[in-house]
């Protein structure tokens, strides 16, 4: 695409006339947007790169089950947009019970200001939730697993958790996950926010999606579906946390790796051994044991 | 800007928000858009350039004489959109009488598949008329002389036409205009393009734009009501084609020039010495007198 940032947002126009009543011809895209049959069809052609897609003679289709905004999960707030900054600072605006989804993220955020590289055909999430104070802590912990054992089930992919936030498959991303939490009275306001390589091209080497593993574009209903599930019983999956530790601990792909640490002021070398009770983890360097929390890890290199 | 595409995405997104109710706060930019408040803050530093806002407080205001979704074109159908491929191209499917406006266009043309650069702040709008046959081949004279006029009348602005599409200011292109007619019965379907540089930025050294020429934001809805008004009543200018023709001519800044025109397989060099009745220039060149139709001609630059 030549000039890319215009045509980018009127592919965002076309993806929310296609969300909006799952179908589109050359004549809507004519009357709504202006296009000739010719831009109307390379734009089209950039679409089915990333989202579920079938022709019909002249309509073109998007499959229900890819259509994020046909989504009504039960007992939460759901609210959809196609172009944001961030869904994790959206959700501050909404009620606890709020999914906050959005097909494309400007300002998408990771850890410590990193930018996470979100393009279309990918789940960028945000729920938010409330639950009681001394629970909050172990959502660190709880998300990870979730996700590893959705896409279990489901894909049947041994995902395992790369400390401190990403989950992996093959030693390759395929999921963010960023959670935050802020006082409410006497309980906690929780913000889960996921970032789930679905359909999109991550450009990263190191990198995967769900599309590339299985060869073929997934129904990212069906993953949000299972998540928004999953986070809606929260608390059951805390009430035991000395299991969901051990879980997190078999998952964990760092423990007993040689890693490389990126803090603020320098790196950390060393072998991770274990987690501390508060998720820091442990390394052993050539200078003794060294405790790190995810707030001070910027970047985390396996080594082996 | 940094990732440019997507933010000017977002930039259109909050345009949306300011011309849907006319305003817009730090909190109702978080809600819809999920934009921090200095994302926010930075993106309407940019719209402030190209639109007319004002600040109250935490409120930005976007005055409702620049505000192109608040007009409502008496007799017209008014079809606006935010972002489109082409006015042009829109307006083929709706009925006569429409106006099509966007903010943006992607594909916006000109004569020949060149492309206007038309930026945000910019008037772009097609009118679809249906008038009488021998009406019609009128257009190409009547329009850019009701465009100079209303320049005069409302800005003082001594307004020329360069031959053939574009509206002049002190030698630089203030507007370009495009004029299509296809038969319809009995009838003809006419087309009228105008790209009006008016808050935008015209990126060529050889365009001007209204806030250039006057020093400060100009109220777009002044031009494009005037516009509307002079083509609702189109076919009473064109009644007295002779006076008509005068005013053409004598507003022509091209009559009298040397000029160098652009043509598929080379270039005229010659001087412009009239206009036949078909509206085509004539060039006396060193090898004799040559006629050049406004499709034949590519480009045509004023030598002196």
């Amino acid at each position: 695409m030549g000039r890319e940032g215009e045509e980018f947002s009127l592919l965002l126009e076309l993806l929310k006339l296609l969300s909006e009543s799952e179908k589109i011809t050359p004549t809507i895209a004519e009357r709504e947007l202006g296009l000739t049959r010719e831009e109307y069809e390379t734009l089209v052609s950039v679409l089915k790169k990333y989202f579920m897609l079938r022709e019909e003679k002249d309509t073109v289709i998007l499959y229900r089950g890819d259509n994020l905004k046909a989504l009504h999960p039960w007992g939460w707030n759901y609210v959809y947009r196609i172009i944001v900054g961030s869904t994790m600072n959206m959700a501050r605006k909404f009620p606890p019970w709020s999914v906050v989804i959005a097909e494309y993220q400007v300002y998408g955020k990771g850890r410590h200001g990193k930018t996470w590289i979100g393009s279309l055909g990918g789940l960028w999430v945000t729920y938010k939730i409330r639950l009681q104070a001394h629970l909050a802590q172990f959502l660190p912990i709880a998300v990870p697993v979730l996700l590893t054992r959705i896409l279990g089930e489901q894909f049947k992919m041994n995902a395992l958790i790369k400390w401190p936030n990403d989950i992996v498959v093959k030693d390759k991303k395929l999921a963010g996950i960023l959670v935050e939490a802020e006082a409410s009275g006497s309980d906690m306001m929780g913000y889960i926010g996921l970032g789930v390589n679905i359909n999109n091209d991550p450009p990263l080497e190191t990198a995967t999606s769900l599309k590339e593993l299985i060869g073929s574009l997934v129904p990212r209903n069906r993953v949000c579906s299972k998540l928004t599930g999953w986070i809606s019983r929260i608390d059951k999956l805390v009430e035991k946390p000395e299991l969901l530790r051990l879980e997190y601990l078999e998952k964990l792909s760092t423990l007993g790796k040689r890693v490389r640490i990126m803090v603020k002021d320098g790196e950390i070398v060393g072998n991770a051994t274990s987690i501390s009770e508060l998720g820091e983890l442990i390394v052993e360097t050539a200078s003794g044991s060294v405790k790190v929390s995810s707030s001070e890890a910027l970047k985390v290199i396996h080594l082996d």
